[in-house]
């Protein structure tokens, strides 16, 4: 009897398989089309892995309570799974949702499954191909009773921290994992603006080339940047053309596609009520690169729309560096802000402390600037918003002044930079008794009788204004 | 028997039945507790209104095809509604939907009713209690059929503009006129935002007082930012503190609430790739401010996050004028973009052109400006985005350098400005040939082989890539 199944050989499942068995466990696998469950025998032979082509065989070989993995298409892929195991399975035992599932449909799945007696799992997986095969970070969601079942499997196969530390915990119940995960996504969304707008601003107002910028990307992953999406920045933008002509850079079309996560996060947020300004711009700027006909036509005009005078910034790369430095506090203060009223909102005890650390290895996001936050909720436990956090208030002081001098070098130049915007705009407010809500409030009031809060008052009041002019 | 019926007698609801019997349509009024019915019967007693308590009897009292308005609260009170009405109705009456429905709603109520003979309109009206009463505007979603039965009075009864022009105007099947409310709605969401800046500007930048702020925004009025928001914003701004306390705007919590419109707005357009970076601004603004407790607890901090050096500008009110101008294009030119857009997705044939000249009185949003918007459609009916019209594109031209000029003050001086911000980076982000996009297409393609498309190819490929460092 085999310890773990797999529904689903795609890349991302025979990766995950191959890491298994490569930790020791027997484990069966099985696709629905069989192409794919000879692809993975034929190419990858494993002393503890064993196909299937047929489903009942493939449960049968399990210990009990079963555990079965399945990693396919988010969506009705995953219900067609979970439909198709139902009758073979018995009471107790485990599926475990390993893809990019809607975290609203794995709480709806969690609780089918509840009252047919079948434990459900859903877990996020973050680390692309190759985190699959050599070691993710592992979001899953659970029950703590389900956890025992399957946690130590999980922390086995996940990447490892520097100091050795698993990246995989139990997030909560239900969506719990799926919802980490999304909110994962939409931080590397933002990530990956900033780094391109790091990247327009070293070209545009450093007049800096390819190899010059790919060694201050390099550069800034020996400081507090050090992060695996800077590191393959650095690669990415020193690539040479595959066709010989120059840097490849300069050949990929200058429109941005998505999966769908990032959007999923932003609709989150503005459901909760939260800001997410910096994943907000980061969707934005991919739909706005989208209508690149457009941009191009404009670009070619005569008749330009105005620059301003030129900034020049003394120490370009070392004033850039201090700027992403703050806006990726900005946008990790949102996201964990964030993760804070989901968790109260659907009751998962997020530990936000344990999120940042199982961040800090194996996921996209990995970053040693996630130990740094995991080192600040270790601290205080209640800190609610990072920016609150001693270390991240010193910093925050130390690199505004640097943002605030690239933001106005940039808004000169017409080099556009929404999420570096949206840090300074999302600071400042954060740190200002008055953002002029009282104004939207009177209007409110005025057109609408919406009423409003008077100061020191406890109820909402309404006022009949009166034309003054 | 009488014309037309309306089920639903809150202020609005009243208001408007009083609206249609002014026009000399006898109207039949009822509602689900009769205690609304005996104070409109009270308050309002018109000639041409009969108030009922009897459903069957308020339903037998018109005239075929029935024409019945419904002015309840979004959600199950409208199903609620038409559930109480069908078993009354004949195959060919017509519901009509006034309230603030979400325009999925109102799609399946559409496919639903037409199955068992009813017909349904979803119109979305604006303009507040008064408007209902004196003149809203009205945009009307429903077959040609049904507009051919209910436009006369709809139009009747709507506002008119400054050539007579009804506020009123068939926009297209099922979901398209409370669609057209709701972005509305959330293009009122960013004229709030911006109004609020706008005061923020004057206050901190200018060290204005209330009652010179009320001037300044007092003379707007008379230019091209004429609209009702910036009417009332004076009125606001100049309204003494009922309670004998200096200014009543002092007096105002600043935390701002919201109805859900705006959120809707901004979760469409993210579902349908928009960018509407300034309704995201406007959203996020009022999510910052309810952090209020947060916000005071900083700004009393004695470690202050920097600001910059101070810029002094010449003439505040007008650079302010001009900047809050752009950054109404850039609002607009998004919306518009984004009912074209949905128009596409759902089949409405939205008439541009049309909604901007219905907007022009009546609604919340109703301005001068909207008559410009009107004009640019009527000469290029074909207008993709607002930018492109020559008027527009030569205000954008004009109004740029004041809007980065405000930006960069106001980023020196901590005054936090989302929805500039937004303004500027969208229209420097449509204006460019490059706006990194491709270092995000790097990215995806380097950790998760997404492809990217490689100029001058038609099919996107995966590169292998390389460490460089």
């Amino acid at each position: 009897m085999n310890d773990i199944g797999l529904i689903g050989l795609g890349v991302m499942g025979s990766n995950l398989a191959l890491n298994i068995a490569d930790h020791g466990y027997k484990i069966s696998v099985y696709n629905y089309t069989s192409d794919l469950v000879e692809k993975f025998t034929q190419e990858h032979p494993h002393e503890n892995a064993c196909a299937f082509t047929d489903i009942k065989e493939f449960v049968k070989s399990l210990k009990s309570p079963r555990k079965i993995m399945i990693m396919v298409t988010a969506g009705a892929a995953v219900d067609s799974c979970i439909e198709a195991l139902n009758p073979l399975l018995d009471t107790g035992d485990i599926i475990m949702d390993m893809g990019n599932s809607n975290y609203e449909d794995t709480r709806k799945r969690c609780s089918y499954l509840k009252e047919i007696g079948i434990e459900f799992a859903g877990v996020g997986v973050s680390g692309g191909a190759k985190g699959a095969r050599l070691g993710p970070a592992i979001m899953p969601g659970c029950t703590k009773e389900v956890y025992t079942e399957i946690g130590k499997i999980l922390e086995d196969i996940s990447a490892k921290a520097y100091d050795g530390h698993p990246c995989c915990a139990h997030m909560g119940t239900d969506g719990a994992g799926h919802y980490v995960k999304m909110v994962h996504n939409g931080i590397e969304y933002a990530d990956m603006q900033l780094i391109s707008e790091t990247y327009l601003l070293l070209k545009y107002l450093g007049d800096y080339d390819n190899q010059k910028i790919a060694d201050i990307f390099h550069e800034y992953n020996y400081g507090k940047l050090k992060s695996y999406l800077i590191e393959i920045a650095a690669d990415v933008l020193a690539q040479k053309d595959p066709f010989g002509n120059g840097y490849l850079i300069d050949h990929i079309t200058d429109s941005a596609g998505q999966k769908g996560t990032g959007k999923w996060t932003a609709i989150s947020a503005i459901n909760q009520g939260v800001d997410l300004s910096l994943i907000d711009a980061a969707c934005n700027a991919r739909f706005t690169s989208s209508h690149l006909k457009e941009r191009l036509e404009r670009s070619f005009r005569e008749d330009k729309i105005p620059v301003g005078k030129t900034h020049v910034i003394k120490d370009l790369p070392k004033t850039l560096e201090k700027s992403l430095y703050l806006c990726k506090i900005a946008a990790y203060a949102q996201g964990f802000v964030h993760y804070h009223d989901a968790s109260k909102t659907y009751g998962w005890e997020l530990d936000l402390g344990k999120i940042a650390k199982i961040f800090r290895s194996g996921c996209i996001i990995q970053a040693k600037f996630l130990d740094t936050i995991s080192k600040a909720y270790e601290e205080n436990p209640n800190l609610y918003n990072l920016m609150d956090a001693p270390y991240f208030r010193e910093e925050i002081k130390e690199c505004m002044p640097y943002a605030r001098e690239v933001l106005a070098a940039a808004v000169a130049s017409a080099i556009p930079v929404p999420a570096l915007s949206a840090a300074v705009a999302y600071i400042d407010a954060m740190n200002s008794s008055c953002v002029g809500a009282n104004m939207i409030q009177g209007l409110r009031d005025y057109f609408g009788a919406h009423t409003f809060l008077y100061a020191g008052q406890d109820k909402p009041m309404h006022h009949e204004w009166k034309k003054m002019f």
